[in-house]
């Protein structure tokens, strides 16, 4: 269970208020690389946890700390907002900065919102729960976890040179920083689990002999004009996992073409779906008529 | 741009066409572990790649691919869905079986599709665009893609255990084969880039010296009651990106209680809010009044 | 920020698993009616808290321990989930009961999740952000959540009636419980920003002269055929702010047909479109030439 | 069953077009707080009314009467969106408030819909089913309509309050008048259903001794530092239900820590989990060999 | 505006109740091929007419006639809901055919509608206001139109297909009836826009000098292995608008290698990709050093 | 399975580059007239074709042409972004045009995709699965893809009006060439299938005798005020199909009002709600006692 204390984790101070900024730190909050989403997937994560308890005890840990993010942001959001224009009355004919600001910001930061912080992200598409990643496999979720790190740690870089605000830029520099020790952090329990070695292929509990090995380290090319640029680490020599050796395929088709069943008269298919390559024949009678 | 062949990359065989897993491989089409998300996201990668051209090359080859496993998965559900049950007439009440594959199989792939594979996850939710990763950043494209690969393969090693339909668990252990080459080489590049030491932390073109630096290698402890055992790698010892150590700290609040101004009366607040603590005064003279 | 305690709030304890109810209590998580919404949206209304501290406290509060409460739903489901099956082999077509529950199970939670919660519903849909209400307005905010505890203790009862399993059944009873005290608590609100005729029309901070005051107390009948028995307490008498009169008034148009431009032939509408009524030309003309 | 009358029912002008207002109308019509919503929440309810037939015909009569809100409102969206630009061409450099016109608008106005309105919120979110809450408990439905109307006035005023336009000023007057008789509506079924004492806790016709009663009128605190102000009339006193009373209790965890067994083998998740706590083996033996 | 019947366009009466059907009719009510689709996209298609008002004022009095469509489905879902188990409690194990309907069922039908419709889909999966077309250009709307009802027909009749209730059929054969009308109404308004040779291509207000002509009426070939039986009327004679010759081209690139700029480094792409091929280089140096 | 090519389609050159117009060709890559719609609907369609091999065949040609038209736009997105405003900091309060700018982009091209095309349109709402129509009927197919190139085509024009990029202007023509084509093409594909007198109503397999038939081709009038302008093709003569005769009726209830048993107590509607009529009987007491 939790417990909160009414202080943020972090001082988040905003020099000069700016909407628009407003609108992009929403991004960090509501958006796929944002922290709802890390909060809720580190937590799930430890909720679903069936192995070592010491790794549901850190998800539980860092997916608490993530929930004081989100307050920042919020807290962030909420302060960028504040003297925002909550009219277009005749100065926006007038004044194009009003008409800037008001274009660039999220109408729904006035109207729907009050000026506060929301669930959506830059363009005020709604948090979606999809994002939350738990599989079930302590190092696919890892995993997970270093790419969400990744893209936060990217987004929030881009916010700091986005702004001069120097309390902004003081925040993100913090944010940044938590975000360099969650990416090591996650890496770390990958390194614990065996590493590069040892965790994968995820899962690495699944039989490789079982496989079509023939194609377990296979770069496919698809290529079929010209030179590609394609090689590299990838296409030769022993593959990341130490399991096998890299090579190079082309591609080519071992399938066959697919032969289906015609369509159950009960599902209404057009009738001359039904009566085979009836179209062929139509086509003959009507070049024969014409 | 791109050709195809009208035959498939690899046999796709059923046994006896079973329309609940018909639906399971829904998510292994639209799902976000699905091959949808992977095909788009390396092609997407690929189209808005700055940096070097191999990379750009090898993201077209692999997402090229990727298309011919969407088109194997939507022929496996096609194949699954011969002979599904499209009426429940008198029948239902009677046999149980009927009624558990229809209360089992996804009733759009009778109603909607026709005996077809959709665009969309297991329960018929669709697949979605918010799902497709591309940040700008090598390194972070690189580990989206071994994440989307290790949460793929986890997926299609649980089909596989599903069946025993061996025209099925063929053609999925060809699948788990290419995750396993596919995590392999998405791990390659990071590799190529560096490795733990040099890609990390991503993005590393951001200068570190920036970062609040206290706290780009601290653990941070949420938990105030009893023993924690979220002690590990990551809470003591050399950071894995191998610029910096460990160390583990208390949560504590540093940011004080944030302050927001009163609400702008044109954004229509509640009086009440507008007024201060007005709430308590209000309390106070019903109590006097009562 | 916030902190943590391994421990849950209440006793979660399944007596006999069953992965269809683990589905239905998806809906208590990630569903509109689910805990993820309330959590987020008391904390997101706190921390956009523009009005008296106590208000910004007293969200605080309860965001926090709705935390909890997913916490606790999210390891209901877990167990619910242990023993559930994870292969449809040969006994799917001989054992209808194993048919029934896998057809009666969300099919992600073996193959996604890894038999654990998932921030969707019942029906295997993401938990949308766009649910989350915060509007700026204390009391349109109090009267959103006394919905959101309404719709909850709706769907809690219903899962109580659904089941009997004794664990489930004293949890329930639990999650009831703090609906109960919910509802009370944001009415509690209500009752001190002024009650039914201090506190509307909701937001009272819009001066009631601006509105098209013929129409503020009207119930307006739309019905053109028959009896109605629409007739009721808002048909009649005061109002229940009590700043009018209810009257009932027949449905009639005041506003004329409406008038647009005809289109920018930039905006490449049909040529005829842009023309005038030429349609009605174009039939006038063949049926002359018929 | 329905019929139409090709005039408004009220007077939709507009005396000055903007298509940033078109936008920000659009809200009214697709966003959570819209006319689409309670237009079909309303019809949904009276659609699925399995008590009194007063309430199914007084939802009829409304839903009814929001349908032509919605008309309206798609009116004035069309109305604002003339004479908007539909050609960056080479005036956008050289005017800026060409630019900000056309940043600040919806492109989709132009692009998608010709210059109309659509079925989608102020940032062009599409209009969400989700949204449409009908609980088939009379008062759970009745509060989510005050809700509705309660939020939708917020934003109508706020609109109000963004425009000078005075057709738009009095057409926004209008659906705030009609806010208020519906939200005074919804509450008079609330008081007809017994008002606060008799309708709540909803749904009343659970039988309160089932619940975990020590806990239904508790305000839980969850606040672990300094002095909250979290006090108000929800902490003592007796309840508005009038069925117990107010206390307050600090938040403890009751629960114990939740205990799930291991993962199934043929869930995969990854080996070292299925085998105990071996990351802490792992660790111990590397620090051995190390 | 809008005005009601408290009757519905046409009887709804099922003789045995069935919730498995109840959940396939969502399908139709707010699926994609749905009456909640249709209804708002006649209605906006009206709203936003800038042309010959005939149009307007058919698109009206049609979107009006499938706001009784809604009506009527979700009257035939609330009585198929009738009598469903509101309970798995013991005699899930026992009763397959009781786990069969529950497992087939819609949940939320329980749980969250009180037996009653949803503004979702068969899946559960919520209406969607991106699926309603207004394009502000009347051919191309009514050609949306046909698709909604070609789609929505096909629907309907494996509705019909899949039961034997015998209400349900004649009900579902009135809805047939409607689609067969409405498909015939598009496609007349087609007719009297000129029909195959007049209204196309779509829009007809382009000037076809301006398109790339050598395409304009070219079949591309993508196939590059084996025989194509891809010909037929597309392939070669006169094209259907009667403006050009069909001809068959084999793909090929005209469009060269795409070149991007090198990424900003306030971007903060990887350092490695900022660097050139720098990715070659360290693979040559790795291999020189190994 | 398919093959790719590095060099595009068609050309695509960028004079001068513009964000704005980046974020407006988002429309045709990710919205519901987009690229990614039709590539993988014509895909789907072929995919699960069960009829003549020529129709799936032909499919798959188109369908990975459109591929390349994604590629193409996804470049034109790229090339556009180069030189985009990455930073706020002082200029923007000074210089209005970059003001602009940076208001009408979509911030997401800097922030999550580092200048780079995402899945999403020109709103920033991500691509949708359910857009992709597959419904198992080669007509509904046919006339749902004529739909796609109308409003695709449509869409493409208003592109090509909004800019005068000589480079983009002609990438735009070559597209608006082929969707002239594939408009032609799916048309072809009725006509061989029967055109207007054989393909509908769709589906033809149907027997027209199950219909309701006094209703298959009347045009139902709702106005019930004033004249209606809604006659015209559709409301007399010959219906399109051939099969009927056009009549126009008056809109008249046939189905009486609908009966919904009481509530199952054990889903908790209102106590009221069950007990009858109840609200009526409260409000008489309630007079008698007033």
């Amino acid at each position: 269970m939790f417990y909160h204390d009414k202080q943020l984790q972090y001082k988040v101070r905003v020099d000069k208020p700016n909407p628009v900024f407003a609108r992009m730190l929403q991004q960090a909050i509501g958006g796929i690389e944002g922290e709802i989403r890390v909060c809720l997937q580190y937590l799930f994560q430890a909720w679903g946890s069936r192995g070592p308890v010491k790794y549901r005890d850190m998800l539980l840990e860092t997916g608490t700390e993530e929930m004081a993010h989100i307050e920042m942001l919020a807290t962030a959001v909420a302060l960028n907002l504040e003297g925002a224009p909550v009219s277009m009355k005749d100065e926006f004919a007038k004044d194009s900065v009003v008409g800037a600001v008001m274009g660039g910001m999220d109408a729904r930061h006035i109207l729907s919102a009050g000026m506060a912080a929301m669930a959506s992200d830059a363009n005020g598409v709604p948090f979606n729960g999809s994002w939350i990643v738990g599989t079930g496999n302590i190092a696919a979720n890892m995993i997970a976890n270093v790419h969400a790190e990744s893209s936060g740690r990217v987004l929030a870089t881009r916010l700091w040179e986005m702004t001069d605000d120097s309390g902004m830029k003081d925040f993100l520099a913090f944010l940044i920083a938590r975000d360099t020790m969650h990416q090591n952090q996650w890496l770390a329990v990958v390194e614990e689990l065996g590493g590069m070695k040892g965790a994968f292929p995820i899962p690495n509990s699944f039989p490789q002999s079982q496989e079509v090995q023939d194609f377990s380290y296979a770069f496919v090319s698809t290529n079929i004009a010209g030179d590609s640029q394609a090689m590299g680490r990838w296409s030769q020599g022993p593959s990341i996992d130490g399991k096998g050796e890299f090579k190079l395929v082309k591609a080519e088709p071992l399938g066959g073409e697919p032969q289906l069943s015609p369509p159950d008269p009960r599902g209404h298919a057009q009738t001359e779906e039904m009566m085979g390559n009836i179209g062929g024949i139509i086509e003959k009678v009507k070049d024969a008529l014409s």
